[in-house]
């Protein structure tokens, strides 16, 4: 896929789901002795998350279970919890969003790293990886992000989807 | 050893002991000020167990003593507690491992990292190393994975065998 | 900007200001389970700052809170507890600061690395960005150092604060 | 300084005292929010250790003060109790120790990275600095490891210094 029709897609992003493990973590589990399991995540994601959102892009965090540690990162990220979406079965739960909001694949991008990912890679009309996402997930996404997983993924991805839509300027403007 | 000659005895696989330090982290070791120990693990590998054991391929873990940490990262990796072998005699557990299941030294692939693990690699068929093991554990192997300790030599590993064995194909088509 | 001009700016600071996420840290929170979050921080950063206070140059911390993590770092780096400054209006809290001390813009060096540290970072005379800091911070800023956040920014830093003073010499003397 | 003189000295080597922050760790510290610090080792380095002091050659730590931390991985390192030196005095210490056990300046090995350690880098016959030490340290060093801090460098300076001293192929003979 070229940067061209990367870009053609990006124009029409209305809602961008994560996946993450692997996407907003590099894949990374710390355990203590006793079990106790911990993550990484970026700040860099605060940004673009941000970023998209204030720019009237929602944004959605899908992956299998949702425990503490995503609940306080998404409140770092801005995230609503309602949009918080725990559910191994990623395709219903997607349908069932669809369904509730009225978006449809058209509006739709997905990013994600695994096997696992790919149906709903396929699906989307926008479907991202990350620059060490799986062979397979980065053969069926339309941009690979420079940025690795937990490095920085959704502020590349973030800038990249406004310019697309010429918002990029009017939101960094504050910053100036 | 070349590429070819190590597709032939992937071929012949049929369980696959998996050392953990140095192979499924990266030898690196996390103490709090009180002394509580953690160490890193990669959701990459959960990938490839899975698909070695979904394949009739059995998996298992050797190291000198089981904590809680790694009775937690083999919950998410589908590894059995039977399968957790905590013992410092690493060829003694082996031959009684055989005696119980009747697998020899033909049947099984060994991944280590380091001088301790040399004996048990010389005695199995097929013996593997990841990218940043020590320069003797890679003189001994069969073959190196690109992918270094912690990071995801399990997957790699699995693709290899599945591959040479003409089971992948099969294995993936579910996430197509 | 030329390395000559970073010289010539790096001659007059006299109080350095910085921002403690990607610069002091590489942006990596770490959560646990439970969702208690972790930073992790440089000795490197050590030697640069007492380096900075023994000659006479002042530091502080700008975040938007200051946690005990801060609190702990600090200690050790030996940066005094009303140096920490948690304020999220960067600005103000500046303009505060030069009111009490009698430091003027002309006197300061701030390090930033996101769009939020922008304003700042044009406003005072020596403005710093780490090697991984986001482009737009790397475009306004004075001088690059080739460390990333959280790995010896200021120790870096402070070596070419101290040499361009023609204090470097003088300080490292105690330790040859 | 060339690498036949490292040869030379390490010959003569009878005893090492390794730094711990930026030797045995990479100087990063992880606070979390209540300010509990944590901090990484490696397992290669127990390899090194163990490999050193079987061959008849002492190993001790010195560092400003000893935690738990140290406590716990001078336990799985096999160093004892007594070799943890905690003193932020590094030449007193040391002078201590050789009139204590009758080692001179000519016996021993120092492993540092930091302008604190010069002194005691220039004062030993043999210092060493990690390939990630400070330019100053590794000026004065008359060996640079491959390894960073944390990644090994007692592995390597192990298998350097048995080399030299003609140790090294009867001590892994064990492990063939």
């Amino acid at each position: 896929m070229s940067i061209a029709d990367a870009i053609e897609k990006a124009k029409k992003v209305k809602f961008v789901v994560l996946d993450i493990h692997g996407v907003l973590t590099d894949n990374t589990l710390y355990y203590t002795q006793e079990g106790t399991k911990s993550e990484s995540f970026s700040l860099h994601d605060v940004f673009g998350i941000k970023a998209l959102m204030n720019s009237g892009i929602g944004v959605s965090f899908l992956t299998s279970k949702v425990g503490r540690d995503v609940e306080q990162v998404a409140k770092i990220y801005g995230v609503p919890p309602e949009m918080l979406w725990g559910s191994s079965a990623k395709m219903a739960r997607l349908t069932e969003f669809q369904n509730a909001s009225g978006y449809t694949d058209a509006d739709l991008c997905y990013v994600g790293d695994e096997m696992i990912d790919l149906g709903v890679m396929k699906r989307v009309a926008f479907s991202v990886a990350p620059a060490d996402g799986s062979e397979e997930a980065k053969a069926v996404s339309d941009y690979v992000t420079a940025a690795g997983g937990g490095k920085g993924v959704v502020r590349e991805l973030a800038e990249f989807i406004l310019k697309a839509q010429g918002k990029w300027d009017k939101y960094i403007e504050q910053f100036q």
